[in-house]
């Protein structure tokens, strides 16, 4: 088999990528580990940046989201006894953000594949990368008990952090940083209506807690919880109970239960591998960097790879310049550096961190109150927040 | 002996606390345990917020540095081979820092203090403080050869972070909070032309650098440099070398180098005592709280507590509530943790930390090359290092 963009991994990344190079021309296969209904079965993020919002219109599959999905127009903090409004379409001059699952983003990116008539090898085991560093990279993979070999010009590293990808990138040409945390999200989905039109990030004495929602008969809330904690130690009755003791009163007393529908609990990481090419093979989104969930980055620095990617691939094939392919990871690294500091310091600035009980977590939780006081007090502070929570803009190759 | 205010130390605190309760016709003597020129052989800092230079003129000892102090309506930050300005007047509406020495604020203090024929007692040893927590204080001390009883209403500790009045608060009750870093700041006086108009701080590979002044014809430089290092390790000319290597190309060539008149090495701290009142006993400045140079907030976090103490006691006196003694703390501390928080931010945002090798310093100095460009990059961000630059507002008793 040939193509001329090999993609590793079928969630929102691959899947974004292979539908906006097909609508340049430029044939690619995905090829994904598990099969796609596991993937709609992963609950991840919710708020789409205005920029990667438009990108899924330039893709074609905007239009569901557009009638489903909610512009937010602005975004809660809560903590010592007060609510503080955070205007992001009035502090960034018009940006909003959409609020629209990622399983939503995931269907409809699907059956768009599908009625493309675009190739995706689900379920593919033993997948491995070879020759990336040459212009003849290969894919070598199982699919329903046959072995395939996939050649290529360019290879898409979509499959996340625990992916082939990645490693495929010598450990002496590649240099990780990471900062892992001492808590995790519990989170719960339920088909109840959300507590709050707007998210709300709430900083307690008794940690962290957000309420966030789908749609407006689907809820996502979340709570800190130490990383010793199990999901089975946590029933509906207890996360309702401590979700109510960290909301503020009014909010509380607003608050609907329900039957939870996917309880799960993550871990918090902060995590970067730089540079994110190497030879043929480009590391896009997961695969390359993680934020922690504050702040809702994730799949909006993914999302700006890809159309990072989709402009280098376009220039490309389409002017056959392949100097822009050197521009790739510092273009995305410069983004992905901007919401890696912002989502690192959301988690600063809104949990507690008292587990680690010595002088200096105790001096920077001071830090971090004082900040939380500052940047929220005045515009200049919330403007600051805001320009980050919309996203900043996508830069363009030179 | 008897007075209304003991006030333990003449750093410019102590008299400026003295100056202006003397105006209100309010009694004090100072008690400082070393002479009036070894204070005023004491270099310390030389950037004046628009509160600390309303207050100087408020206490009457404006004049000469309204004649002799340089406005200042921006600053620099240089890193990367570019030079950031930040606009302090235009961004803050109209707000200036005053560069002009603390040695400069002192002498025209004592000055002051001498023409009212206020009492104060330099080279005192032994000195004690009694029966804070009651409504009848005392300090002892031993001065010329005679043992001395000074009864007093109030007792204002201006002496220090090494001075006897915090340790006079039973450590049960107060809380330290400290952050050390793992540098210093060389710094060099020298009788030669200021190479910039402005302040300009830089980061650099070889680690922060800072251009200062404190006249048309004195300037004032430091260099970050291990806390291993000794001032006799550096000769003048070393320093002036290495300052080259750490300023903008087009900064470093217009310097003008010369002996030094001074040279020392201080380390870098974060500190903050809680609470800062103790019965009749109020902490003040640096016997309360220290911050690293950058920013420029040691002596002006000591200007506004003077400005709270002053109004508390103006108000005991004029109008006998004692009821506002309880403010001075909460009041003082909100914007001691925003000076802290702005010191520690500066400083870790200009530093070269990498003497601390590991992974998590190493991603911590990635979010803060990101910080760097995030904060000088957009018009929100230099903002908000301005506001913080020229001083937050002073808070009123309530």
């Amino acid at each position: 088999m040939k193509t001329k963009v090999a993609i590793i991994g079928a969630g929102p990344s691959g899947l974004l990528l292979g539908q906006l190079l097909a609508k340049q021309g430029i044939d690619n296969v995905i090829i994904e580990r598990v099969s796609g209904d596991y993937i709609l079965g992963r609950i991840r993020a919710g708020v789409l940046e205005q920029g990667m919002v438009d990108l899924l219109r330039e893709a074609g599959v905007g239009e569901r989201m557009d009638r489903e999905g909610q512009v937010h127009t602005g975004v809660e903090l809560a903590f010592n006894n007060k609510r503080v409004k955070i205007e992001l379409e009035k502090l960034t001059g018009g940006s909003t953000v959409m609020v629209y699952g990622q399983t939503e983003v995931t269907r409809d990116l699907m059956d768009a594949r599908s009625a493309a008539g675009l190739t995706t090898y689900y379920e593919s085991s033993n997948v491995e990368l070879h020759d990336v560093k040459t212009d003849t990279p290969y894919v070598t993979f199982e699919h329903g008990g046959e072995r395939y070999r996939l050649d290529c010009d360019y290879i898409a590293g979509c499959d996340g952090f625990h992916g082939v990808s990645r490693p495929t990138i010598p450990a002496s040409s590649r240099k990780e940083y990471e900062r892992v945390y001492p808590f995790g999200w519990l989170g719960v989905l339920s088909d109840t209506p959300p507590v709050n039109d707007e998210l709300i990030y709430c900083k307690t004495d008794r940690g962290f807690a957000m309420t966030s929602m789908r749609s407006a008969t689907r809820s996502r809330y979340y709570l800190q919880v130490p990383l010793t904690d199990k999901v089975e130690d946590w029933s509906d009755e207890a996360f309702w109970t401590e979700l109510k003791n960290r909301l503020p009163n009014d909010v509380a007393e607003k608050l609907v239960t329900g039957p939870s529908i996917e309880k799960s609990i993550a871990p918090l990481r902060s995590f970067v591998c730089e540079p994110m090419q190497y030879g043929h093979l480009f590391l896009v989104g997961d695969a390359a960097h993680i934020v922690p969930p504050t702040g809702a980055k994730g799949l909006n620095l993914a999302a700006s790879d890809v159309a990072t990617l989709y402009k280098v691939l376009t220039q490309v094939y389409k002017e056959g310049d392949k100097d822009c392919i050197s521009q790739y990871s510092d273009i995305c690294l410069r983004r992905v550096w901007n919401g890696e500091r912002f989502s690192w310091w959301m988690t600063n600035m809104l949990h507690d961190f008292t587990g680690e009980n010595d002088l200096e977590t105790e001096t920077h939780a001071k830090f971090m109150e004082s900040e939380l006081n500052f940047y929220t007090d005045n515009e200049a502070g919330r403007r600051v927040i805001a320009m980050q929570y919309v996203g900043l803009p996508y830069e363009d190759l030179v």
